[in-house]
């Protein structure tokens, strides 16, 4: 369960249905489809079965899954395989970056006999993903004809892509991402799934829990998100970025994926063709206390903090009763747990920083598993709709990334 | 060899005497102990010996370092550790959060009796990492004055703190931190170097090119850093987030250690009792082309972009000459190395923001090695404290973290 406190004003009421219309509408059309990625039982049957038939599982031989992916492709996987504590499954790793030395560090950790790749693009036209495909194949003699590669590739594209068209020509294990799932809104397609569930995510909780919250949005019993997305909205130019404070380490790479959704949806330029837009910054209590704080505290009064508490973190540990000479001052929290100590520290922050004035609100998780994060997902994924519908903006495009890529093809092609 | 390429406006000639006048007297004065690190003969000789007189170390024993830590006390060790490629030397591993699982998690990957501890505080007050110590002490069954932990166990602190008489009783190996010397600003002291050593990175190297980045700015060499101070102090209220877009994964953690340096140090209340501050962002390419780009592209024009560029990654992995069935667009890059490339992505994100006005530098630096890394600290460094002094701010202070220390412990003490 999630519990939502934020004492943001009440969106006044013909402009709350205004915006929750917009939205529905958004869920009802064909153009916008994450909102239909909660329900999907022929997904997860494909994902079984496709499980089901593969030799290195069947042969319970499975050691790792690499994902070559980037941005939408890799962040909400490697967000949710980071969140959750699994009892067991595969290794998950992410080849992402263009950099030598990051693709080589991440290769030699795997055990190439023993992995699944799983290829993401859209379209197949991303060039990191594309190139360090190849150089895979390349360095582990994976011939595309081979009969070796059709056990341990796995390609996920838009129905029909170029990609696609690759995948059935070599008769590849192919999964789709659905026409209208933009990238940064695909973690719960196949996107997502696929790799989770080979690493033992229980993606059926993960989507039951998605659907939960977004059947209870849709059914009127969520209105602090409208009030929320309400006021970052109206006061984006006051409150220029959104911080989210996430007390626990776990939550390092949802914080990631959050930067992305939030960040590439909403930057955006207006149909006045004004700049608009809200800065997306992700930290970590406590850690982060000892190095943004200050900052929050006593510089420019221009963000808005969410802090993210976790009630149980399914651990007992504590801190000892031992004292140590000259500092004994520390030893008040002596007795006490680590997750006493950690939610103590993620109160007093919130505190402090509500007395400066400073907009904050909280969202409590009962505990890091699929259900919880698949509502903290779809949660997310709701606020950044519903902050664009009120922006009046294409919160599903991107067009602002096109031109770098034309100019990176131009210095290449003569 | 670091390359600074910027074309931020010339400062006054006067002003700019003034600012590197008042660097100057920090320097020289006994207030801000930092400049002087880059030069300390005797702390290197003192961790060489050490090193020489450990038991793990002369048996070829020692597998992993853990540092106890956090902000100050281990950003920036984690930041070069994570920057260099070492050939051999200890794992580096640092507990710095109080969240339980990723303190289980973590030590879970140590093996207890070929590990070194290195406990890190100014005061030993830090709550967190005096709970992870007495954690482990409880763990590991170490007693304080037992033989064992004397081998086990390194105390940085300030010298006569409360943990230097904690470990001065117990006679645990200690290192001290010069009292002038903020926690942020401490990476070149005992705190980075006594692990950093530990775990196979050359200190000697990363003093010296701190040393000379440091000695060519006080000879006058380095204008340009004064220039860009100045730019970023006079506009902070229009370009209120610095960004560094650092084209290699391995400067992950190196833009952790500048969201500290710079948050902690810029974001005050000046003189006037007038909030000031600017707010780092730290984003890696080509990752995050894919998510944070559209956003500096299209949203408010509230960002100015430093770039930093890895020349010579040292690896000559190249993206095979495969052509893919249907996606031959992307066989434009076939045959060009991985360095090329994503230096060639960094060189065409710069253009395109460029082009839309909004104030872009670049920093080269020739590879990731020790000296290199050095240079780029002490940079980082010179522009905070540069630009603190234009802002007129107590860059080296914190007061704002205190409220919320405050609030945790009365939560606690009855």
């Amino acid at each position: 369960m999630l519990n939502f406190i934020n004492s943001y004003e009440n969106i006044e009421e013909s402009f709350q249905n205004e915006v929750f219309n917009k939205l529905k509408n958004e869920k009802e059309s064909a153009r916008v489809g994450y909102y239909s990625l909660v329900e999907n039982d022929k997904l997860l049957e494909d994902i079984k079965n496709y499980a089901n038939n593969n030799i290195l599982i069947k042969e319970n031989k499975l050691s790792d899954v690499v994902v070559i992916g980037i941005g939408g492709s890799s962040l909400g996987g490697k967000a949710i395989e980071r969140a959750i504590l699994k009892k067991d499954g595969a290794k998950l790793h992410f080849l992402e970056n263009s950099d030598p030395i990051n693709l080589e560090q991440t290769l030699s950790k795997i055990d190439s006999n023993k992995t699944i790749f799983v290829l993401i693009s859209k379209s197949g036209g991303t060039i990191e993903t594309t190139s360090i495909f190849k150089y895979i194949c390349n360095k582990y003699k994976f011939e595309f004809d081979s009969k070796i590669l059709k056990d341990r590739l796995i390609i996920i594209t838009d129905d029909n892509s170029p990609l696609s068209k690759f995948a059935k020509k070599y008769s590849f294990s192919e999964f789709n991402i659905p026409l209208n799932v933009g990238g940064r809104f695909s973690v719960l397609s196949a996107v997502g799934l696929v790799p989770l569930y080979l690493s033992g995510v229980d993606i059926k909780e993960l989507l039951n829990g998605a659907k939960k919250f977004s059947d209870s949005f849709f059914n009127n019993n969520e209105n602090h998100l409208l009030n929320k997305a309400n006021f970052f909205a109206k006061n984006f130019q006051e409150y220029r970025m959104n911080v989210i404070f996430a007390y626990s380490s776990l939550l390092e790479y949802f914080v990631g994926w959050y930067v992305q959704i939030w960040g590439e949806s909403l930057g955006k330029i207006d149909s006045k063709k004004d700049r608009v837009g809200l800065t997306p910054i992700g930290l970590i209590g406590s850690i982060d206390q000892h190095s943004f704080l200050q900052l929050i505290m006593e510089g420019l009064k221009d963000k808005s903090i969410t802090f993210l508490k976790v009630k149980d973190f399914q651990s007992d540990i504590k801190i000892p009763d031992v004292n140590m000479d000259f500092i004994e001052k520390t030893d008040y929290i002596n007795n006490q747990s680590f997750q006493t100590l950690i939610n103590a520290q993620c109160d007093s922050t919130m505190e402090a920083i509500s007395e400066q004035n400073i907009p904050v609100d909280l969202i409590e998780i009962d505990r890091l598993d699929e259900e919880n994060i698949g509502a903290l997902i779809l949660y997310y994924e709701l606020l950044t709709s519903a902050v664009g519908v009120i922006l009046n903006i294409k919160t599903y495009e991107q067009d602002g990334v096109e031109l770098g890529k034309i100019k990176l093809e131009k210095k290449f092609r003569k």
